[in-house]
């Protein structure tokens, strides 16, 4: 009992420190633990079991748009790196050098893909040779390291897992369609699977990915009021084609160059879910995302019929949806905050009063709502309470986002609110990179992005210089 | 046209020059492409799809027996890769070595895990405290790492996909149930979806995995008479649990140490698959690992009707199997060429005279038979001839497999066989390790296993000393 007594107290408030809360509830949900390897973390079961229902919807949306799963080499030879030049001064600095390979050094030193465009840059220079080969729209999921100096769990590790779709297309039209086909099929991943609500956006020429012309982005708000960037999507119109040499005979008979995307989403998502969802008893997960959907906790287990009737609750449940039962010998109250800490999204809790009345009590885990559900029903009302805490949980989490988002006219009410009011600051930029250096510099608040469904002139002035401006941004704290 | 035309010819016989036809067919059939990174492999999405194919069935059947997916870190520091003294010694000469991350060169160099005990026994010896901690029957998804010197796409390469299970139990007696289990499971998959006979048994001391204490594995035999390892399941006793201090307090309060067990397949089944089912055509698939089942061609595709018959035809069959239509602008010849080459298991022609006799001709790719099948019964005829092709090619490579199992009774026969007669050899060892060696040196022929379900002995003596001797073993010359 020791160990499950301090799961549940041992959670820090996340209004007292919203850090540590994450930390306590990383660790006490189970979803990682940490790793004889700094920065390198280990994700358990419970954790995996997320990724996993990440990967399952995504990859099945990405086929339905023609994706095409490859898998790449790990290893990328230095000088294939340094083949576009924005690309390795972006990436050189935090890469791991793997420089010997059994017993030799290695005659040229490789790098442990921080992300494979260089990779796919090669391939696609054998693999495309005519107008017929187009377009390559090819996906891998993999594990990719970046040498970071800081790390935490989930947002930002030295090695995460990710996937990342390389595009090759005929035109520049068609690439920048796909680029924004994908951040559209992240927005509507992230607000009809996670119940996150995210703002669609550019990104500022400082912000973006390097060697990228354009990178897009969606970015969610934290409960703390922090954003958190959750995808992006990169158009690279011709730069790594002419860079690496990848080129087609056209209908023409003519060689032309070809025009790439790529595009990404990551583990990082769990730490979304865990900070737009969670709350001081743990996580909390939306149903269509977490591995167990319902807990059946008997109560008064010894009595006889509660384990035969909480059994056969169970097999029932199993038949639409994702169901457990716990039959360890805790108690149910014990049972109940780990239940809570889990994140699981309802509990179904079955005593012999209960069954004698041939009903049980369904408590949902987001709103702690207690709901007597008749046994005859059990099979259409729970599917019913699971979409509802789903779509709850979304109109909650959007509400929280647009009850954050600040206008700031002039520098001293970006101040302000900068300072005082946690959450998105929107405010007009004039487009000169020394406004946005000297924003991230004063407050901490950098350029997240320039949103699409915002054609909104809130002003016609930069909010930094008070030069004239056209281009809205939403500017933020950022994990 | 040129391309395709180099397709189709370009393939080497397998009887003239075996290695040349497993190139030819793995670069033909599209699996790999080379990659700037010597060793490593590009694994294309046909050759990709195969994998999730396997991978999915692996993983529901692992699910089935309590398996959890978790995923650890890529790297391992030296100093816990040392810990167990067998391992390192066999592991340390292959591994790849990171020394520098960002900028700065590591105070500790890292390996690229070439497989995670050592970092499953750090896991667990933190994780696991009580009883009730057990069992932990863990998996993960990854890729590994080993320098080999010389590399071939699937069977040998220096990166490669796999799955590895690490569990810990409370006896030895579980976990040595669990070891079994799981070679059972391996052998059942190979045989039922890959359609892929096994042998199964023990490796002897001289080729069991570095610090096992025993090793049981599954071999198949290839077209040319060579054995494959296929999976392979390792019992460690409580040995791991030693070095790395891996206790529990058990029900009296004692401290106790785990046992331990560990298992993996790779991509290295694809290459099984390619030299137990392929022809001098290609690949030939079963058709439960088949990306695609079966691919409608229409003939004459220009005459009214066809095109739009082919696709009814195609939409029909989505609906029971893994299906599509080449309406690409080529032969219907090229596309036969090209849907041989590929391994799909069934073709669908579809012509003008088909379409007026409410018809069309199903090809066999196994066989090479021509079926004629009545549009009317489309749907229940192309799922039971998919079955039966399955279960065909299970009993053709059976049959294969079955002739060529030799017994040798001396070393005089054995040389005979060794030299002449491609397959198993069967025949008694003392349980010297110097005979295996001088096997090996003599003749390249190595142990494969000591099988289970073969308690025949069919001499007394050992084939190589001539000394008493009780244990059969299978050689082989392996891959």
């Amino acid at each position: 009992m020791a160990k499950e007594k301090k799961l549940v107290e041992a959670i820090t408030s996340m209004e007292d420190d919203f850090a540590q809360w994450y930390t306590d509830v990383v660790k006490k949900a189970e979803l990682i633990d940490y790793s004889a390897v700094k920065g390198c973390m280990i994700i358990k079961p419970d954790g995996y079991a997320i990724w996993e229902n990440i990967q399952h919807e995504l990859d099945r949306r990405f086929k339905e748009t023609g994706v095409e799963n490859v898998y790449m080499p790990m290893f990328i030879p230095e000088s294939l790196l340094e083949k576009e030049k924005d690309h390795v001064e972006g990436f050189a600095p935090e890469v791991a050098w793997v420089t010997q390979g059994g017993l030799n050094t290695l005659q040229e030193r490789l790098c442990v893909r921080p992300t494979s465009e260089t990779l796919f840059c090669d391939f696609y220079r054998n693999l495309i040779q005519s107008y017929r080969d187009l377009p390559k729209v090819y996906n891998q999921w993999c594990s990719v390291v970046r040498w970071e100096k800081e790390t935490r769990p989930f947002l930002r590790s030295r090695e995460f897992l990710w996937q990342e779709g390389h595009t090759a297309h005929a035109t520049a039209e068609e690439a920048e369609e796909r680029t924004i086909q994908m951040l559209n099929l992240y927005a509507d991943f992230c607000e009809d699977f996670l119940a996150m609500p995210v703002v669609r956006g550019r990104k500022t020429e400082k912000e973006k990915f390097a060697g990228a012309e354009d990178t897009y982005t969606i970015e969610a708000l934290m409960h703390d009021g922090k954003a958190l960037q959750s995808g992006t999507s990169h158009n690279f119109g011709d730069g790594f084609a002419k860079a690496f040499g990848i080129q087609y005979t056209d209908k023409e008979n003519k060689l032309q160059y070809v025009y790439q995307t790529s595009w990404g989403m990551t583990t990082r998502l769990i730490g979304a879910i865990i900070m737009v969802h969670g709350d001081n008893e743990g996580l909390v997960l939306p149903p269509k995302v977490a591995p167990t959907q319902v807990m059946v906790i008997p109560i008064q287990m010894q009595k006889e019929g509660v384990l035969d009737k909480a059994k056969e609750v169970k097999e029932r449940l199993a038949k639409v949806c994702r169901v457990k039962l716990d039959d360890s010998d805790k108690t149910p109250g014990w049972k109940f905050s780990e239940q809570e800490m889990r994140g699981i999204p309802l509990r179904v809790e079955l005593g012999p009063k209960d069954i004698a009345a041939n009903q049980c009590v369904v408590v949902r885990r987001d709103t702690r709502e207690k709901i007597q559900v008749s046994l005859d029903e059990l099979e259409s009302r729970i599917p019913e309470l699971l979409e509802a805490v789903q779509k709850d949980m979304f109109a909650r989490a959007k509400a929280h986002r647009d009850a954050h988002i600040w206008d700031a006219h002039n520098y001293e009410e970006l101040r302000e609110t900068a300072e005082n009011k946690p959450g998105f600051i929107r405010g007009m930029w004039c487009g000169d990179q020394a406004c946005e250096d000297k924003i991230k510099e004063d407050f901490a608040v950098t350029s997240r992005c320039m949103p699409f469904d915002d054609q909104e002139q809130i002003s016609d002035v930069c909010v930094c210089c008070g030069k004239p401006a056209h281009k809205l941004v939403y500017w933020g704290k950022a994990y």
